[in-house]
């Protein structure tokens, strides 16, 4: 096959090895797959449905020999674009969605193999048979490729750190030569062998090859979980507050996510059946969630720990109030944010991160910030402190002109990466939403290399539309 | 300055620059950075030590511009002469021993920003100020920037990982542009911009930047710890008794050495005041460590916890025997393996790691090759048993061959490689010592995007003398 060959005649050899579950064409077949989770819609080719992986580097490589762009897409949860087709209509689908040929536990190991289409759940799932998880904790169900393409954090990541720290190996499919394979499946915790495709494949958002298969570390399931909802006076009390508790509670802390009064606001008017958990709104509230493997028969309480060490608190002043309640209770608070926050009208979304020490004063400037450029915007922010990630979601009257959204967006990320030294994209990675802020916020030299590497293992640039250079 | 410029004339701007401590000249002041800590020994043209990072960036900037070759040395404990000098007395040693501008604790945060050239152990005394600790622990106490740059893993990955998972982020100095500095001190847990220095130069082996600062995690002390040397029959039940302990202990879990036989009793026989800990000298035993940031006050013993354990694993047969001591006397015990083993004759090391599923069948295979290539070996071999990680030490006659010893390493690594899915360098890295067998068992289009990062970052080919490609 060469480049020559007509769009008709790679569409006949594609449905030839793929069948008809593999290729869509039928603009109702295709609109699924044209829709970004939340950045609008592009339109592709064609979607391809490879569901193993001798047939997914078969397609690279026609599709790469045939010069044809195409954008790789697992679950499509993704919150920059990076797995949408552009508008023009040029770019393929190629979807891992049925790339499900084996998820193989070893408990011994306490790892698993995962095709690259199998989603989160999936995979907990089978692990929970063998009493393990794998505990990056998140709202969507992204499948494996995406959550290592992504390198998704979540908010567990305080106890059990994001993908990139649970990755043992990655399989990947590359363009140039045309579907070669490369990486493994060695599920090895020690391995200093020089370059390691882990690394490069994870965080760089399908850039550089397409993953196949991913294997990753398991962690013991929890047996015990204890939380509260505490209300503090500032955002500077609740970073204080973790502080303590780490020193305190060690290793048992799994989440300390922060909510300001709004965005807690928010959560409980959203939920008819759950009622105002303080007599007075706090101006900034922490879900903290203390966990462990370990049984309650072992002889300690989580609990009863959590409660003491509360009691402590209260009598310190950090704390002005708590409740101590059922996990599922108050995170179902916590996950009504989201929702929530986007019922009371625009939303306007940055998901930013600070080092923890800097977390309330680059708060306070965000704030005023948005007063500035908006003033009628409400701030409803909330995060995962533990991991200095803040999600500063505000509400805009819908009428509110996008240049003034963009002024405040540029201020945000202006403010947070050069007076804070903090990240512009936290969790959701890079994608055509937020390209030209890699641009502007990465150096030339870092630049150069993610070129070389462009160039290196796809000449021609036919994969995705997510740039590094 | 230029290609042009004579040595003199470089010595002479090395001089007025860096001072008399900064450059080491006589035989005597560069034999210290001439020996490789179990390899051979080299030939350093000179011994340049910067104690600045724009010291550092203006000597890679000379070195760069006049076309010399260098290879960059932190504390010289690396086991695969990666910081050693060729024999050809052409290469300038950079070391980062005075490399000491700044060790700053973000006790908020948990994290440090460390000069490259600060030990471990530096870093550990002043995380402990703040209750706080760097927990990657190593028999040797190694420079930051050569732990980041090796990957180190060490005793206790079981529980918190190695360098890469708590390294925050990098600084590097290149070669190309000259003396460019990359990367940051941003101290975030959560940043997916990309691209990441981190994750290029970290167990890397300085093949392409010499790093400068390395921002990483800190986590809460120790408070309580207990540990256990259990006797058991076979590296299988050791394998068996883990899974029993990461289910029962979960997160305590901080240390599962296995100790053969014959390792442990060199051990034992090395140290004078140690009495034999067991009856019955054991075919296999291992030194497990449970342990918590959580100080005794919350209300559990982690010595209890272990105690009922051990006794439940008693009366299941899992465990013959079983110690309960001292961390400090069982650690010793641990610790004095290597040195003791030293002591009986030639040592052979391999530093190899496999899936824990497959440790067991993977160490008969070893010793029966090592029966037939050297039927007068000893095996001491000692192992990270929760990492898959096996030291498998060998003692040979002083006479044996070295041509049978290097057919042995070629069959062990053939082995460990090709018929379990293992690693032939676990934990020490890639250096002139094993280059050999990285090129052997590294696929083209690795070695081809190695060699593609190789030519980006130092085109001339003058740093160190580890090569991917």
């Amino acid at each position: 096959m060469n480049g020559a060959m007509t769009h008709d005649a790679l569409l006949a050899a594609f449905a030839a090895r793929l069948g008809t579950p593999g290729v869509l064409l039928d603009a109702a077949d295709k609109a699924p797959y044209e829709v970004s989770a939340r950045h609008g819609r592009g339109q592709a080719r064609a979607v391809l449905r490879p569901a193993s992986r001798d047939e997914l580097a078969w397609v690279i490589e026609q599709l790469a020999a045939a010069g044809q762009a195409f954008v790789v897409q697992g679950a499509a949860t993704g919150l920059v674009g990076a797995a949408t087709p552009t508008e023009a209509g040029s770019q393929w689908v190629l979807s891992t969605q049925r790339l499900r040929d084996g998820l193989e536990i070893d408990p011994v190991n306490r790892s698993a193999v995962v095709a690259a289409g199998y989603r989160l759940s999936d995979l907990n799932r089978a692990a929970a048979e063998h009493g393990l998880c794998f505990p990056i904790d998140l709202g969507a169900d992204p499948s494996l490729g995406g959550m290592v393409a992504t390198n998704t954090g979540g908010a567990r990541l305080i106890r059990y750190g994001g993908v990139r720290e649970n990755l043992l190996a990655v399989e990947a499919v590359l363009l140039h030569p045309p579907g070669a394979r490369v990486g493994s499946t060695r599920a090895l915790r020690k391995n200093n062998t020089g370059l390691d495709w882990c690394q490069l494949l994870a965080g760089t958002l399908g850039a550089f090859a397409v993953l196949s298969r991913v294997t990753v570390k398991l962690h013991p399931v929890q047996r015990q979980a204890a939380t509260a909802l505490v209300a503090v006076e500032s955002p500077a009390a609740a970073m204080a507050l973790l502080g303590s508790v780490e020193q305190a509670l060690g290793e048992f802390v799994s989440a300390f996510e922060g909510l300001s009064g709004p965005a807690l606001s928010a959560a409980v008017g959203h939920l008819p059946d759950v009622p105002a958990p303080f007599a007075k709104a706090p101006a900034y509230a922490v879900l903290l969630e203390v966990s462990s493997a370990i049984g309650p028969g072992a002889g300690f309480d989580l609990e009863a720990l959590l409660m003491a060490w509360l009691e402590s608190q209260l009598d310190s002043g950090l704390v002005i109030d708590a409740v101590v309640d059922k996990p599922q209770r108050l995170w179902r608070i916590r996950h009504a944010v989201s929702e929530s926050v986007q019922a009371l009208g625009r939303l306007v979304a940055f998901d930013v991160a600070v080092s923890r020490s800097r977390f309330s004063a680059f708060r306070a400037r965000a704030l005023a910030l948005i007063g500035a450029h908006v003033p009628e915007a409400r701030v409803c922010d909330f995060g995962h402190l533990g991991d200095g990630g803040v999600h500063l979601n505000i509400v805009v009257p819908r009428e509110t002109g996008d240049a003034a959204i963009q002024a405040l967006r540029t201020a945000i990320y202006e403010t947070v990466v050069h007076e804070f030294d903090g990240s512009f994209s936290a969790e959701h990675g890079i994608g055509p939403y937020n390209q030209a802020y890699h641009r502007r916020f990465t150096d030339r030299p870092t630049r150069a290399l993610a070129g070389a590497l462009h160039r290196h293992l796809d000449p021609a640039a036919r994969l995705g539309n997510v740039r590094l250079d």
